[in-house]
């Protein structure tokens, strides 16, 4: 009944084999990064890294090592998941150290799963250093508990973007719809509205306090906070085609009081353009 | 409609001034600290920390840093949240930078919320570092990534354990029984028989995967794998008092599979002890 200690799982190189490394690079601040992760960077032979990944994160790897961009950055199109993944078993079989570097924290909507299932299937060892995850960061920034004892009993992570772009088919919309519980949105930029009228349709109040924010950390952090009828009407800011968080709670009634206190003007600005 | 850039929400110490800044400490493995928070850590006064942190942790702190235990350890009660509060607010109002150092993310679960509130209520200047809370750090040592495309479309953090030690009042559990939702429960060491049952009753599968582990990251981390069945008749694994962070759900059928595989010795056992 006594579950054994076990090391935790980190892969040991294997004499001249090569082996890969997923790091959770964070939300972008490269002083987010964790002391493993930079230690895991500075021995790596070759970086295959998302277009999220911060310079100033790169800036921390091993300067021998080879830097790959597999996402999409200025306008050029991004690499396929199965050139990937077949790229790092051709690196890794080649006796290299390959860290796949990946925004936020791998585990959670970073598509992680799906490059270690090869990775393993073609006996490559694999190990993981998480990353801060970009709800943590938002939450960080904002001064906002995801959980707090008084106003959300649970925190929920769905994503905006399922393989086609659109919402994720069979999303049980009343379940989401839940007051107690904060519902953070993963690239929620372009499905929001359709996602916070659901919401309604599904019973959670139009005045429940929404937050969206899109470079969280970095410099050009952008923020807005409004309602989920705002969100619903399209009226929430414009990130510049950046990736953006949405917070959607009880939790998040602060930054909505603090909103409408410190921006009137912006408010009256956005009620004449909407 | 533009949201504006804003700068992150890092407190500047007030000329004679002190101030507070809560710090996530992560699992428990000091490399998974960031690099923020060892930089805090060694501009610190004072740090209060909680019972969970690791002493591998603490020794990244400056050294000059007073350290106070403000959590149960070796038989010694906890202190009061309104106690934590009230020194917080002494000690900053002295001038003092005054690190709150928390186990995993300050901002999930840890209570942060209501430390934030009366120290802003109060007029001390309040940062947060996010940290690697215990769900990522679960997915990374498991290799097992909390949202494959697909096996979960969601995945929702609950505690296991309210104001009284019982589960939450009020819980959804219908609404929590999601087969398509990758299940976190934190604290949940002595709830989860009791929610597993309600997670079946609600109607969620018995063989649904399950796995409960403590101490996660460190070395002593230890893991015991099964089903919701198993965890509803309460033939988890013991973690000698320790707290328990479970998953549950079809994002854990590898490592369910895999404890199958090795360890037919150790699940016989169990099953004659049960």
């Amino acid at each position: 009944m006594i579950a054994e200690p076990r090391k935790p799982a980190e892969c040991k190189p294997r004499p001249g084999g090569g082996r890969v490394t997923l790091v959770g690079a964070g939300p972008g601040d490269a002083e987010l990064l964790t002391l493993k992760a930079v230690r895991v960077l500075q021995s790596a032979d070759v970086i295959l890294f998302d277009a999220l990944v911060s310079d100033d994160v790169l800036d921390l790897a091993r300067r021998e090592a080879k830097r790959m961009l597999v996402g999409k950055r200025g306008g050029r199109p991004s690499c396929r998941q199965d050139d990937i993944n077949a790229l790092m078993i051709k690196l890794a079989r080649q006796g290299r150290h390959v860290v796949r570097l990946k925004a936020g924290d791998p585990m959670i909507f970073g598509r992680a799963g799906e490059e270690i299932e090869q990775l393993e299937a073609h006996g490559i060892p694999v190990s993981i250093v998480p990353g801060i995850t970009s709800a943590s960061a938002m939450a960080a920034s904002l001064g906002v508990s995801l959980t707090h004892r008084d106003r959300a009993h649970s925190v929920r992570f769905v994503t905006g973007h399922a393989r086609n772009g659109a919402l994720p088919d069979g999303f049980d919309t009343r379940g989401l719809a839940d007051p107690e519980t904060t519902l953070i949105v993963y690239m929620g930029g372009r499905t929001g509205p359709e996602l916070a009228r659901r919401l309604i349709a599904g019973g959670l109040p139009a005045e429940t306090p929404v937050v969206a924010m899109s470079d969280i950390s970095r410099a050009d952090e952008t923020r807005w906070a409004g309602t989920l009828c705002e969100l619903a009407s399209g009226t929430h800011a414009s990130h510049h085609g950046r990736p953006v968080l949405i917070g959607i709670g009880r939790a998040f009634s602060a930054c909505l009081a603090q909103q409408n206190q410190e921006e009137p003007a912006r408010m009256a600005e956005r009620t004449a353009a909407g």
